[in-house]
């Protein structure tokens, strides 16, 4: 992996910031956040502003240029891979270790007297605008909002916003209309004396109006805004979009009748003014309703005294715990996406030795098995197809300059999953082909205990899942070891492979306590750097448990694995475990259906019960 | 145990609320927080405002008064006990129940339009202040410092504040004199650029100039403030108190050459006002660090340009990280009191078949042989001596009304401790005399699993503590029981038994990474309401230690047990358990030094090696 050569890039940006063409007096640094005007984790091609003028293309990361300094901030997934794609323009701030500054600390060390730092108000948070405007206003400096985007500035070639065709989900999936899911809304708005109801994550507008789009790579979204009241519903997208008739049936845009049910539709781009119209009209009793998160540019519209901002929305709550019909789908989705990849591993089993398979084709080949699975839409992100030191770059994807080949002598790790209209899969299992060391099965043991740990833990009702990161640790710790993540995301239905508001991690922000229904990863690892990574990775539903006792009728919650993928006995240091081998049943059962023999007699001798 | 009766206090606390001699305005609402102007969390019989308005006499615990209605928040250790000390004029407040409103939530729900809510700012924190204050605010209400305290109005026979001896404690104690702690302190200073530091916790004071008081029972302190510039150090404090020859030569408050290490001392109320002239003689980048938790009306004085507010102190890490001579003292006073548990525990065993012994009597006995100890002071708490259902009330305080009688058919916890001029403990065992029932072994067993895990975990360094309290409720949410309240709390040296800022609690506020040298308490429990009480306290010192690996250089920590009280063998479910009893030979040492046969006898029986 060769860097990006960014001195012209830079070169440019920095004549871009003197320029008072966009703001009023030059600006002494620019921040480059990661995400998009809806602060999505995956982003469209034409919202890659921080991949653009840095080179790094990890799922995480800020860049902020000044007249003198390049850094960019991005978290232990990501180190070796950032420091690989970034040329010498660039330092790297390794976030999460002690020595690096914080970017507000690192600005007010580099910046002179009386500074200005500029970004973009509709790609950075409010609560991240407040934080950092607060930090630098307390060192003499100032946080200016720059209207034009000084990255699309200097990238001439910037590709367009995608407008991709919109897909309609019926009951049997959703297992709920989008006008019950406005009610449930609008119950809780009520309840809370909310007058309106602005929605800008695209997985939320998608699960609320029972949608979906594949504007956004893995993602199966679409660029809009929605805003709800108690009487009216807005939705803010590409008019073009909304011509197919099932789709207008759908959404009831040509109902005669009016009702507090009709969508309005607008152009995209007009939620702004639009908003602003809303509480012009509106007295300071009318309280609105925004994400923490959302941009500042959109929640600056609402003046201070009607914004009623929330940490997470009640569309985010509401998606993250999934009804019957949604579990059901997510169920059926992890048996097929189980087919495919012990179809995966028969094949790579077979093909390794002839020494033709590579991290690229191995990923291929897990995508064709997917693809001939019944509602295949698409992957759920880059597969991660790692083979070797490779395993050890957390968030690793295959490139031609890294394709390594897949051998005997080897661990390979492959994370990958996939969108199907029933439901998202998440997976990662670590193999090896040929005869493993005694320290990758060690520690390929302890990630395992730690997987378990979690996964059969018994914990009360109303419990965060940051309680539970360190039962996927301890033992690692026993041994020295650890990982520099964390445990486990929550993961949509046909939607985001990630989504809050819980999940399992020793940080403790924004995390809701988990609830049955309630769908997340369990995921710890071991990297070896140069060397090898580790790390199994199941999709596990909150479930109700009864133990045997019930102190203070909290009710107590476990986890029920989704992933059905066995795991490679070889890799384990059997003595130290007791495992109940659940997933061998299921989907011999399915593979036997499907005729795919091959796989099931590699499943059936993988899976021999332990003794 | 009944309740204080407070209609008529109520009646004059309400009318001092209307009476515009303390407030310009009515007042509609008046806080009383449970702290003094310290924040002290045991505080001197004229501070405990909170329990002669409402009777309630636990170490946490907010009251609130209206026109129409009587509040009190207190936390799970305290719901018993609470609502056995009020009367009906008071609504209980459980909080950390789901169902229990916030005091702000609560006063914005009883409260008419635009109220006054009073409070005394010297006895509320400037964090709480300032969250009470704006949710207030946001609601159309404000809050509002009242200079006279309305309860000392209303209280007619309010105690003195106490002034006792100060005692010095030399280097062999402290490891570090109080020059050298002033030179650390100034170091902190100058690498953060703060001109000026504000010490109000009284055990911080007590720290920095190796002196001990008696002001407040079971804590060694005494009513001081300090404040330390870099070439001045002004302490705080009836001056009375500093004419014993000794002290004087300690703190060198005769020494005729002046320098930046003279102690300049001012009367204890004059603080406000040197405060106040120390920021009216300075400019505004002249930084002044003060605790977030420090008063409201000391941190007021203080303009908000020069203000640094810090949620803990340098003192307070400091002190927290005990060096070599605090852990030797520390290790002594544990032996010491390990041989006084021993000799209780051998007397209760011949004392209880005759039906002699209460909780009163059992919890004099322990402090009779407690005190037969070398450099012992006196007690670090109120003795919890508790029989069957009185063990489930956490917090709980033997009082004759209370009084249980010792017995052979019921399960007895004693938590308890003392201050030794060398160090201060704080232990709890819990024991049957006859024959425990297989619900209470299962829960011990349990509850003994916790300790365990927590004591022999083993974790990175910079992990917090908050991170290894599921460990401790592991086993227990296995069979679905769980513990309202914290894992572990620090623990001073010859100081007060809780201190800050590391702990072990599913809270996460304010904790700080744990490090070699500090030193925490292990206390997992387990409580069965009208039935007993179970929990396991160990002191515990956090050390370094070199597992297999050491993954990224960070190093590791684990806990070595510094309480050495032998553990009920017959409490436990011995099948679950595999455990190493280290405590057997050192105390035998001890018990056979000191010739204190029957305790001898009584340890070694009841510390057979489990096989």
């Amino acid at each position: 992996m060769s860097p990006k050569i960014t001195g012209e890039l830079l070169r440019l940006l920095r004549h871009a910031m003197k320029n008072c063409k966009y703001f009023s007096e030059p600006i002494n640094a620019y921040i480059v956040p990661s995400g998009d005007a809806h602060q999505s984790e995956y982003i469209a091609p034409c919202d890659c502003r921080r991949e653009f003028i840095c080179g790094f293309n990890g799922s995480a990361g800020t860049a902020i240029v000044t007249e003198q300094h390049a850094a960019m901030w991005t978290d232990g997934r990501y180190f070796l891979q950032a420091s690989q794609q970034m040329d010498n323009n660039w330092t790297l701030m390794k976030m999460g270790l002690k020595e690096t500054p914080s970017q507000e600390d690192w600005l007010i060390s580099v910046l002179p007297e009386n500074s200005k730092v500029g970004v973009d108000p509709w790609i950075i948070a409010a609560d991240q605008w407040k934080n950092m405007s607060k930090a630098l206003t307390s060192a003499g400096h100032s946080l200016v909002a720059v209207q034009d985007n000084l990255i699309d500035v200097v990238w001439i070639d910037r590709p367009e916003r995608p407008s991709t065709q919109l897909r309609t989900l019926g009951l049997d999936y959703t297992g709920m209309s989008w006008q019950d899911k406005i009610t449930a809304l609008r119950a809780k708005m009520a309840e809370r004396k909310i007058t309106w109801f602005v929605a800008t994550a695209l997985d939320e507008i998608a699960w609320l109006f029972n949608l979906r789009g594949a504007d956004i790579e893995y993602n199966p979204v679409f660029f809009a805004y929605a805003i709800v009241g108690m009487n009216a519903i807005r939705l803010f997208v590409d008019l073009k979009r909304l011509s197919d008739p099932a789709l207008r049936d759908h959404l009831q845009l040509d109902s005669p009748s009016k009702s507090e049910m009709s969508i309005h539709t607008f152009p995209y781009e007009s939620v702004y003014t639009e908003l602003q119209a809303i509480c012009a009209a509106h007295g300071p009793k009318d309280k609105v309703w925004i994400c923490d998160r959302a941009s500042c540019a959109l929640t600056q519209v609402i003046p201070k005294a009607h914004r009623s901002p929330i940490p997470y929305t009640p569309l985010c709550l509401a998606k993250a715990v999934k009804n019957a019909s949604e579990i059901q789908g997510m169920k059926m989705a992890h048996i097929k996406d189980a087919v495919a990849l012990c179809e995966l591993f028969a094949w790579l089993e077979k093909e390794i030795p002839k020494g033709t398979v590579t991290e690229i084709s191995a990923a291929d080949k897990a995508e064709e098995f997917r693809s001939q699975q019944k509602e295949f839409v698409g992957l759920s992100f880059p597969t991660i197809s790692s083979v070797g030191p490779n395993g050890a770059i957390i968030h690793y994807r295959p490139l031609p300059e890294t394709n390594r080949t897949l051998s005997l002598n080897e661990v390979y790790l492959i994370d990958s999953g996939a969108q199907y209209v029933d439901g998202t899969t998440d997976v990662t299992r670590t193999m090896h082909f040929g005869t493993p060391s005694a320290f990758e099965k060690e520690c390929f043991t302890y990630v395992l205990k730690g997987h378990i740990a979690v996964s059969a833990a018994v914990f009360p009702n109303g419990t965060k899942g940051h309680l539970l990161d360190s039962f996927a640790r301890a033992a690692l710790w026993e041994s020295g070891l650890d990982y520099l993540h964390g445990t486990g995301h929550g993961v949509g239905c046909f939607l985001n492979v990630h989504e809050g508001p819980c999940g399992i991690s020793y940080k403790t922000f924004a995390d809701e306590p988990l609830e049955s229904g309630m769908i997340v990863s369990d995921e710890p690892g071991y990297y070896e750097d140069g060397s090898f990574g580790i790390r199994i990775e199941n999709v596990v539903l909150v479930i109700p448990t009864k133990p045997k006792y019930n102190y203070r009728n909290r009710g107590s919650l476990t986890f029920e694995p989704l992933t059905l993928v066995p795991l490679q006995v070889k890799m384990m240091n059997t003595e130290l475990l007791t495992q109940k081998e659940k997933c061998r049943e299921v989907i011999c059962g399915e593979l036997e259906r499907q005729g795919r023999k091959e796989a099931l007699e590699w499943l059936l001798r993988e899976t021999q019960p332990i003794v």
